[in-house]
């Protein structure tokens, strides 16, 4: 049943706007489409062409299409309207969405649609958004809601429904509150529609409910509605009164947009880069952690180098560089991720615990016997040297244990001064962890040997 | 207003289990909360002091606790529970948790316990969703739902609702379907409410509804939920016959368990590993991976060794294996990551197509360019011999181009044959391209001057 975005399909729809007179033409092939395949559409598009299409559009229609766009290519389009043409717009759209199209753009412009918005409703229910940090509950929350006084009957709080639910799209649910706007507690649709028609609010609805103060974090706001399986939370200020709702699909993208965050930083890339972006752009965004890489490589070039007498005695200890670089790396990877993963399972988890050293540390021990001990028989049958493949495993020994710690401490750390703790899982800690590696290597040479 | 599970309350549980005749105290401290904490509270405990604990509760709540946890406790605690037990705790919660139970228990006992379910519907529902693989839409749905006949009244309707909305915990919206069950539309409970009293559901009803077929895979109903922002979903045959719901809290895991996989591969942990696992099953989770790297770094010294006596007249080309190690994997993992990431966003995605390697290769040239340019600056400046510094650049140039499309056929390739395309962003990708950078560089060295 989901619209498929065929290449026939795009080439058709473009060439439908480049000719005069297809509008109505136009309209046949997307007026059944939702805004999210129409949005889709607008990517294959050229800017000029986008414009040209959804103003084919009711204003409705198209201030539904330009809220689902990612920002660069909205940025684009917006460039086309008027402030009061981006007024007009706003008015269609929920007004945590509005508040994302504006703060995209400059704060005049800003202001400056802010002032053409006709309704005043709107208009105060943007300005009290503006002031919320993007990352926080307010941020997240739209002001659009039904609330019901405690003293409301039946028939009045339909009649209310009846009247807010034009400004609603969804509604799960009614929030009661009292006579100061202090939330009390929820009203479902359901039990409002099999009610006796002669009680009131205060006889049926459920006063133990889940809310969320406006400061809390998103990770907060998507763990607590993840835990007890919530469609929408309310957003409450300090006082407990009642300022809007979160929608589970705002939490989902932030749950989608907080993994593509962490994915890109496992993997060294920088921004928000898409495989559809720029060439520009992606090599931007990878470049600079392949440089910290390349710095990484030199400085580690440089270090050998001091050992240049112990290769020219002993060539074979070149042999095992990567072995060892290759370990630290893999261990570091896994013990710093093993913290990503109970940071982004519970936030409140940060702790530098003494079981949680403890642990690592027997499980590197075991992991670091396993892995020497492997390596020292296959350079028993390998006939290697006798004194280097003891240096060998005692060296990859040490590598597992200390690789292991810096990788449990690096996102601990990293989470505490306020960084993604996934930048702990990526080069940086490969980086680290191969000069760590090479210390280790040549020093065991040189303490067990004097190689 | 989130409960907070502390050491003392923990300790404080722990004591009454302990003692006799504390059961009230035990109610009186968990009797208000959420079966999502209580589920939390047990991880924390023995398993018999879990189950003792459960036994204090009603069966209904003690249902709901138990479809809250994990697997493995689960499986621990219903080993004190007969199949009739079971059977009665299955009556409270929703299909599709009470198939999940089932699942993880033997045939035998799956069968012994829908015997003795009391409510035909209810094992009814069992038994048809138990056809249904785990990981398809089908699999993932609850039989619980409420429909309405497009020909019913208002007021047959809402009576429909009283009378099934027991067995359904959140309604969200009533299912329309004609006399043979195909689904045709949905009717929201707003829109019911707000109904003149003389219309019957044909004439208020939405008929254009998004619904998936219940063979599709658990990622194409992710997909479809979040790129529409439903907060559920019906599930037909290919008939087009309704058979359930998927609601949103499912999907979320589901999202969830995906991004847990996809960071467990792309840092070489397999299983489904959690910090707070016994220290043996950590070890053998990530052994497996360390072991691949290990057998890499042991294949790379002997390939390394060929080039014995080109690293006795020629010391410094070791200073910069973990150099060329290092850039092979970075790229690497980028490279790949950008496609698990094209493919976590739309996983029909995967062409191997022109402009995506074009595109890959133009990046790669520029990047390459870049890092071997300031490499040799370097080593200019730091004095290294030209021969060798014209070697390191020359391969590392081509590492970055061979890294980048292995990074970028690797995961394609996984994907085809039903493998996590994930995999190819870890140890994997870096083992093997450690492996092929040490051959271009010491391939280089030779061509250019029979180093």
């Amino acid at each position: 049943m989901a619209f498929e975005l065929t290449e026939e399909f795009i080439t058709n729809i473009k060439e439908c706007i480049n000719s005069v007179g297809k509008t109505s033409l136009i309209l046949d092939l997307i007026g059944d489409l939702a805004e999210q395949d129409i949005s889709a559409l607008l990517y294959e598009l050229d800017t000029e062409e986008a414009v040209e299409l959804l103003n084919i559009l009711t204003t409705e229609k198209k201030a539904h299409v330009i809220s689902e766009l990612d920002t660069d290519i909205r940025l684009k389009i917006l460039k086309y309207y008027s402030p009061e043409n981006i007024a007009d717009l706003v008015e269609y759209i929920d007004s945590d969405d509005a508040v994302d199209i504006i703060n995209e753009l400059s704060i005049k412009t800003g202001e400056e649609i802010i002032a053409f918005i006709k309704n005043p409703v709107t208009a105060d229910h943007i300005i009290d958004l503006l002031h919320y940090d993007e990352d926080c509950a307010g941020g997240l929350m739209a002001k659009e809601l039904i609330k019901a006084n405690l003293n409301w009957t039946i028939d009045r709080c339909i009649e209310e429904i009846r009247a807010q639910s034009k400004n609603v799209d969804k509604i799960f649910s009614i929030y009661v509150v009292d006579d100061n706007i202090r939330l009390l507690g929820i009203l479902s649709l359901k039990k409002l529609l099999l009610a006796d028609e002669n009680s009131i609010v205060g006889d049926i609805y459920e006063p133990n409910i889940r809310s969320i103060e406006s400061y809390k974090n998103g990770t907060e706001v998507a763990e607590l509605m993840q835990k007890y399986d919530l469609e929408t939370i309310p957003v409450v200020n300090v006082q407990g009164k009642l300022l809007g709702r979160i929608t589970i699909d705002d939490v989902l993208d932030l749950i989608t947009e907080q993994a593509d965050l962490e994915r890109q930083m496992m993997s060294g890339i920088s921004n928000d880069a898409e495989e559809d972006d720029s060439v520009w752009l992606l090599s931007k965004s990878r470049l600079p952690w392949l440089i910290v890489g390349m710095l990484g490589g030199i400085l580690g070039a440089q270090f050998i180098g001091l050992f240049e007498n112990v290769i020219t005695q002993v060539t074979a200890m070149a042999f095992f560089i990567p072995l060892i670089t290759a370990t630290g790396g893999n261990v570091g990877i896994q013990s710093s991720s093993m913290i990503v993963q109970s940071l982004a399972r519970d936030s409140s988890d940060i702790g530098l615990r003494l079981d949680r050293f403890g642990k690592g540390f027997v499980v590197s021990v075991i992991n670091g016997l396993a892995i020497s001990t492997l390596v020292f028989l296959f350079n028993i049958v390998l006939k290697q040297e006798i004194h280097l493949s003891i240096t060998v495993s005692i060296a990859l020994f040490c590598v597992v244990l200390v690789s292991s710690f810096m990788g449990t401490i690096t996102p601990l750390i990293l989470y505490r001064f306020g960084v993604n703790p996934a930048l702990a899982s990526g080069p940086f800690i490969t980086t680290a962890n191969d000069l760590l590696g090479l210390g280790i290597y040549f020093s065991v040479a040189h303490l067990l040997f004097s190689f």
